[in-house]
């Protein structure tokens, strides 16, 4: 019996997301947060894990730590399903929401698992390429998204990996004026400032997402989701029984209990990355340095893959994008202030 | 806009796995092990807890944990995947192997997982309906999978919820001569002892299922799937990256470090149920107890319902089916000594 031919045919080309471990001392390359939790944190945390029932199942639909999100959020905690790192809600929605063929519309460049997801569920993914600062016309997405009857649409705001932010005034006229559900991905929102979270019982067919993975909490996978009941109800049939563990529940809980913490850690980072691009801006073989309102700067340069190796030699990992619209571009997550010294010493010293 | 205009037709009459949750003293309706890990174990945990970057993002690829299951489990950890409980990994061979309308084969009764993704992905759900004494002629569902071109099929072994086991000959029958990939869940493997796990090198559609979620690990949700390298390099495609927490790396390299631990529990249950067993046999409106290979009962009676909401008002928690082929029987885990007697003393109280 040959197993592959009962592989599916639309899988054959498709590549998966690719996270290669790569070992480096300073890591500048995955968005995120140079700090870990605080030694007051760990102590609850400690002191919350001993009590777990680890033979027990978690909660199935994480009540309590959706209270807790939407108490950090402002919102109701009816209005929130919590997710294995948001990275499990987009495939949810994705699920939810896309039949074989049906539309989902991508902004280029965007965070690249959207399009895996919608690949797996063989949908049809249409390519919209901002121009040349990341920005367009909302008019022209649109227009594009009810004439070729788009069923979904995702958009990073921030943009991953380009730190371009729309504002919220931009992103709500999309929402008002799409036949579609648009799911609008605030994974680095907390950098940003502006949000539509508040916006999700105005809209019908607004979905937020959020995440801890880039304010001190990759490490549990956690992420969440915020609709109106309408499209609430609709995800909840599709979301699995018992997705977020008991462990992830328990630090998750403790984390964001700490607002102050988490928004003194963000303060630090803004002010850094301001700090940062000032510095980016003097590298003369950098051709342009994008704005971010993310924990990342993208910046562009012909010898994007050349310093990337440069960089990796001398223990700082970075993001290169190696072809595509971005080929030439590297992208660096705002570390601690040391680590962005070292990050910046080694760029300067690669112009002699 | 009417956003319900945008939902998938096929989801409409699609209702979600019902997990709600109902508190009760004494909880014998999920077949989760009775005992948390040991105070060594979580002293263990404790201490490896505090090593946690919780700021970073996990191994993508679980390396560490998938060797530690594969030296527990006497495979090469380059067969193994890790997953957010077996249920992702359940999600994650859907995907990856139906297309729509693609057929699935599915025993009747059987864990509803399957079922629920298949259904998402508007797979074609065939059922074969067992006997009596929930068994089958295994020429039968070959010539049934061969001759309706079934893709996928999936069988729990122990079966859940019966508890009834198939014998490795019979299972490898199966496996052997269905032009399907089989994937063989072996969720309940610790309470029956007999194994396929070290088969899936020998046969290319096999794929086996484990879970920590029976033996003291329901809280961290950790399943994994070993399968043969054709197979598993189709999947990883499919895998999202980071799909297991750090904490749940840790706690679950911490429980499967010591497998005389768990050995030494399974041994008390596999007891326990022997002598449970022998009580319900003496229940007089118990009509029928099936023998079981897991970590649970399943027994008939006309009186199902009723005898479950008399047990909640005790304070025991079973599980009822409700409706369909199981509807009068009701599914009891074994749990600690003291917990069976509390509940085969309520349950001969009843009779009265």
């Amino acid at each position: 019996m040959n197993v592959k031919k009962l592989f599916r045919d639309d899988l054959k080309t498709f590549e998966s997301y690719n996270a290669k471990r790569i070992d480096s001392r300073i890591k500048l390359h995955a968005n995120e947060s140079p700090f870990s939790v605080s030694d007051e944190l760990l102590s609850e945390i400690k002191e919350e894990i001993v009590k777990c029932s680890f033979n027990r199942y978690p909660d199935a639909m994480s009540e309590d730590l959706c209270k807790k999100f939407a108490e950090y959020a402002g919102v109701d905690y009816k209005s929130v399903i919590a997710g294995n790192g948001s990275d499990e809600l987009i495939q949810i929605i994705v699920s939810t929401f896309l039949d074989r063929n049906d539309k989902i519309l991508l902004l280029n460049p965007e965070f690249s698992m959207y399009e895996n997801y919608a690949a797996i569920s063989s949908a049809n993914i249409v390519k919209f390429d901002t121009d040349e600062e990341f920005t367009f016309d909302p008019q022209v997405i649109i227009d594009k998204v009810n004439s070729e009857g788009i069923k979904l649409f995702f958009i990073s705001n921030p943009n991953n990996p380009t730190g371009k932010a729309y504002d919220r005034n931009t992103i709500l006229k999309l929402v008002k004026n799409c036949n579609s559900i648009v799911v609008v991905d605030e994974a680095y929102g907390a950098f940003y400032g502006e949000s539509v979270i508040k916006d999700i019982d105005d809209y019908e067919n607004l979905i937020v997402l959020k995440t801890c993975s880039k304010i001190g909490g990759a490490s549990i996978r956690l992420g969440f989701l915020t609709a109106g009941k309408v499209i609430l109800d609709e995800i909840k049939k599709v979301k699995p029984p018992y997705n977020v563990s008991t462990t992830t529940e328990i630090i998750g809980k403790v984390l964001l209990s700490n607002k102050s913490e988490i928004e003194e850690k963000v303060k630090y980072i803004i002010s850094e990355r301001e700090r940062v691009y000032g510095e980016f801006l003097k590298i003369p073989y950098i051709e342009k340095v994008y704005k971010s309102s993310a924990n990342f700067i993208l910046f562009k340069t012909k010898r994007a893959h050349e310093i990337y190796e440069k960089l990796l030699e001398d223990g700082v990992l970075v993001r290169d994008f190696g072809s595509g619209v971005l080929k030439d571009c590297l992208r660096i997550t705002i570390g601690k202030e040391e680590e962005n010294n070292y990050m910046l010493e080694l760029l300067k010293k690669y112009n002699g």
